[in-house]
């Protein structure tokens, strides 16, 4: 058995999934998941370090690619054309896990300590996407209300995509859902 | 000396702000903001918890405070004319003590800590102005995306209105900010 099995960190992930909706997060121990992914606790820890990570572990690489997305957004974009260019990324990075995106949101909705964690990570995003748009030139306030909006459209979207019956596909949720904010912010 | 002391409670506030500022939050001891107000860390605990709570011990009043602002909205107002009717109430409850919210905005931006709680707090007036309108009718995602739209208004507005040289009443930069919104979301 080598140091890093094949295919045991998504193993990992999926035991670990499971078990957070069937008996909670909190309910839920290392061992248990290491022993239903069928590795040793010791595995575990190479991939994760803790069950928490288990869930956020993609939220720096998640952000990244979103700032990235801003970046590369033509120069002459609006800002919240800029921040569309975002939203997209993440639509495409995220929208072919539905399941594993549903069972994270019931997860976290269940857990005051997750949903914290989720916050933080939000708030960052914000920070993150705020700092690109004002490098690309964005004065302040547009540059910090642009990305507050555009994270504000991602977690309603998410939590729509989520939750609907029909799998709309998610880049579809989002731009529909910055179509609403549009919409509601004109009527005043 | 009786139980309570006439205005211990607010020399408590006082100190404590004095202190957070001055040597950090995490450095001050609840018997160092005693020994400023005169009072005994007895006292102290008669009127605040932990530390903790002189910077958040008034936030479920404000969060209460624009909910019934939102609920007395015109039947006929629009979500974010709901909403602005919100902002307008904690603009007003707000505005007077610009040195204090100054203070306060320094010592949480210097804690990450306090800055959690303050992510928590918001969050929790999101979901309650949602709440507040889908009680008048407002379906979602309208009720969802006017109130995260809403703290965000909030959010980037008082940020304004504490790091600017001058003194622009409150109202009017969160009518301002909501206008950016506006302008930046028409812009696409």
């Amino acid at each position: 058995m080598g140091r890093w099995e094949p295919g045991a960190g998504n193993r990992l992930r999926v035991a670990a999934m499971e078990l957070y909706v069937e008996q909670g997060f909190d309910q839920t121990t290392v061992a248990e998941i290491a022993d239903r992914a069928g590795v040793t606790a010791r595995t575990f820890f190479r991939y994760f370090t803790d069950k928490r990570e288990v869930l956020f572990g993609g939220s720096a690489e998640l952000e990244q690619r979103l700032v990235q997305a801003l970046e590369a957004a033509p120069a002459d974009a609006t800002p919240i054309g800029a921040i569309t260019a975002a939203l997209d990324s993440a639509a495409d990075s995220l929208g072919d896990h539905r399941d594993y995106a549903r069972q994270r949101h019931l997860v976290i909705a269940a857990t005051p300590e997750l949903q914290e964690r989720e916050l933080i990570k939000m708030a960052s995003l914000a920070t993150a996407l705020a700092a690109a748009l004002r490098r690309r030139g964005v004065p302040d306030p547009g540059a910090g209300l642009a990305a507050e909006a555009g994270v504000a459209v991602f977690r309603v979207a998410f939590e729509r995509w989520v939750t609907a019956p029909a799998n709309t596909p998610l880049r579809e949720v989002m731009r529909d859902t910055l179509g609403e904010l549009t919409a509601l912010t004109a009527l005043g």
